[in-house]
């Protein structure tokens, strides 16, 4: 298998590891996005759609998506197990993947990409060029401020974010809310039961990576 | 179980084809968004992201968003498989599914969201207020097309989205790729093999729903 990092950047910082929770030891290639190298020709033979990660199957498959790496790997190498065991757990384990994706990734995405003089023309990832707009940037700021209140809610009831077992929903989840540094938003300092949670898997060895 | 549906909205349909596919016939409540139903106490109480679908398991689950409810059923109800069966054709459903997520169904939702009058202060699904962003209705109308054409070189060489079998990715790609005629997008008419597909789809008895 071959797969494609940037150290830089929280999409493949999550495949990073996913890779490392499993135990996986893959050959890598640094991209790096802060010399556009995400849109050389070269790599856009190995992704046109000019986004990292990419896994390089041992089939010779080329999978991007933090999903469909990890449906692959998870797979091919159960254990450990981070996507559930039990049926209800695949479900938890998507769900709340899908919620932190979508209610605190996005919007970080969106405010950093929408204000940031670097993002100019590229306030969406990919080939094609995309103008900023400011007001995303506000709105962004606001629905991460939301997400920190459900995931203090729901760290509250359960020790890992989909429950009893640590899973690809706290790597997600992690992952960008250690990201919402670069918009300046942190954990409230109310929000003890996220505190410890990001404390934990902070100090889980795939998070040093 | 128990299975919380809107006839009207392309989310609900991603759940409801899902559970057609797999035979499956589950109790259903209709939850009328053009009344607002989706904000009430009463659903809100089920839900308190205000969004459709919700599928209440057997065990007393609550599973909110498509992945949670479609992994959930895969594990209860392995035949037909809807999510792949050797590690690859994992990989590729899901990598599909985001794809088609995020760069057909977001930037469809993105384009209505923020130019129709009867969404005016609902830009975003959930039980807070975003203004609109006439410029993201823009920008979605040219993100939806390049989609069109990723589409349809992908069907040119693959008779389904994520490969061999039909799967979660042509269902969620045909759903919105149905629902782009809400922002007045169609398949291109040069685009046969995504007419083909399209066709093929359309005849199935789970669209019919």
């Amino acid at each position: 298998m071959l797969f494609y990092d940037c150290a830089t950047a929280p999409s493949p910082r999550r495949a990073r590891m996913f890779i490392a929770e499993k135990g996986l030891e893959i050959e890598t290639r640094e991209i790096s996005i802060a010399n556009g190298e995400q849109l050389s020709d070269a790599f856009r033979a190995v992704n046109p759609g000019a986004t990292i990660p990419v896994l390089i199957t041992d089939e010779g498959a080329t999978l991007t998506e933090n999903l469909g790496i990890a449906a692959y790997l998870e797979a091919r190498f159960p254990e450990p197990a981070l996507m559930g065991r039990s049926a209800e757990e695949k479900g938890a384990v998507l769900m709340w993947n899908a919620i932190a994706e979508q209610q605190c990734g996005a919007p970080i995405a969106e405010t950093l990409r929408n204000s940031h003089p670097s993002f100019k023309d590229r306030a969406i990832t990919g080939p094609a060029n995309h103008a900023q707009i400011p007001e995303l940037a506000q709105r962004g700021v606001a629905r991460v401020g939301a997400f920190f209140a459900l995931l203090e809610d729901r760290l509250r009831d359960s020790d890992f974010i989909a429950g009893k077992a640590f899973s690809l929903a706290d790597i997600t989840a992690f992952v960008f809310v250690d990201f919402a540094r670069v918009i300046k938003q942190r954990i409230p300092s109310e929000n003890t039961a996220t505190q410890s949670w990001y404390d934990a898997i902070r100090a889980r060895p795939s998070a040093q990576l």
